[in-house]
């Protein structure tokens, strides 16, 4: 909450490993992973899925299958042996997640969670929910961290576009302000990328690394805006939709 | 050195915290902190100082200090009490300064040289000495990491606008090529500020600061291109002037 009559403000986290510099008490963070966990994630409850357990470790991801979970499973953008989920956004439009929990362990989507648990509001966001999410966000009255999970603690580009339209489309709005450079920067490249992202993203190293595997539909699948409305939040244990909870997170 | 037909490649840092992620064996780090610490280093060797001792700690310079060496020290933009110098370029352009040795130690500039100390070749970029370190980078057929100092280990503006400028210059030669998403992005960066830089970072949260200790003449000075020729390299001692020694670094 606000306590003044400042706008509440924007960040934007480029790593996972550099959250603790951005942390703030009671700000809202947005966990991005846009090629394809946080997608994947909206996909899943907008279809249905009851809620996702985030978990860091393939280690504990496998110790829930043996335990009769769903799980999903990805490294380096392949999917995992024995596991019922890979990170496609494809994989989880489907009848059958309805009413599920899904337990799901990312290469950089689950690790930008793990980063901000137990210290923050997450809530989960992609292009696929992006104007729900931000009008929700302009409800808060809250600081905004957006935390990009990024490659393996690097900068990537796609997180950062995404950032970068949600930072835009939230200041514009006249409700919020901000003097993050990180923010103001992937404003600016939203803005020139805009028009064509996945031709912009040609140029983006995992575009090339998705590529080799043959994974353009599912670039282009994630790449829409605004065609969900699910907004997915993390209760301290596990992923829910926000439209299902009474309370105030 | 590379051992094959590939071209070297650039890569951009974009925190000092992040080094580690970024290392790369026989790579080349430029060093780079726009306002003011890199500026303010090529300044002094363009005007004749014979060499700059960087320390990260305070306490380290003021030994120094009490050792009868010239210092220059900064913390949050501001010359610290009891030194020589601050970290205005304009301090430097000084006859005095000629054949001394300068002990510097600033709130992220030296932070980035001490992140790279003793694993890397490290150079000190600046938009001063900008096409005289491209023209040098390019004869040396290695890969280059572009370390930018940020703001307290967070991304900032001004550079990565230099990192953009720096690697745009060394792809049109031809000689270089990235996959890097935080290189290309600094590309796009600066060739939207390219301009008129000074009025394109009146948004970031560094020219606020600065302007608010009525810096604006350093902001402009450390924007001008092209008006040095040294190069400031790190010999595992100190920083000396790459065109006063012999041996490859």
């Amino acid at each position: 909450m606000i306590q003044n009559d400042r706008k509440p403000t924007i960040q934007t986290c480029y790593s996972p490993a550099l959250y603790d510099l951005f942390h703030e008490e009671n700000a809202i963070v947005v966990a991005v992973d846009i090629l394809r966990a946080t997608s994947a994630i909206c996909t899943a409850f907008e279809h249905g899925v009851k809620s996702m357990i985030p978990v860091a470790g393939l280690e504990e991801a496998f110790e829930y299958k043996r335990n009769g979970y769903l799980v999903a499973a990805e490294r380096n953008a392949v999917k995992q042996d024995g596991v019922d989920f890979g990170n496609s956004p494809l994989h989880y439009i489907s009848p059958e997640i309805k009413g599920k929990t899904i337990v799901i362990s990312t290469t950089n989507g689950t690790q930008a969670i793990e980063a901000a648990k137990g210290k923050a509001t997450i809530v989960i966001g992609s292009f696929l929910n992006l104007s729900a999410l931000a009008g929700w966000l302009s409800e808060q009255n809250r600081n905004i961290l957006i935390l990009c999970a990024g490659w393996k603690n690097k900068f990537n580009m796609e997180d950062s576009l995404f950032a970068g339209a949600l930072a835009n489309k939230l200041i514009e709005s006249g409700e919020f302000e901000t003097l993050c450079d990180s923010t103001i920067a992937a404003g600016y490249l939203y803005e020139r990328a805009s028009d064509n992202m996945f031709e912009f993203l040609g140029r983006s190293s995992h575009r090339h690394r998705l590529k080799d595997l043959d994974l353009e539909e599912d670039i282009k699948f994630c790449l829409q805006q605004d065609i969900f409305t699910s907004i997915p939040v993390f209760n301290g244990k596990e992923l829910v939709n926000l439209k299902a909870i009474q309370e105030p997170v």
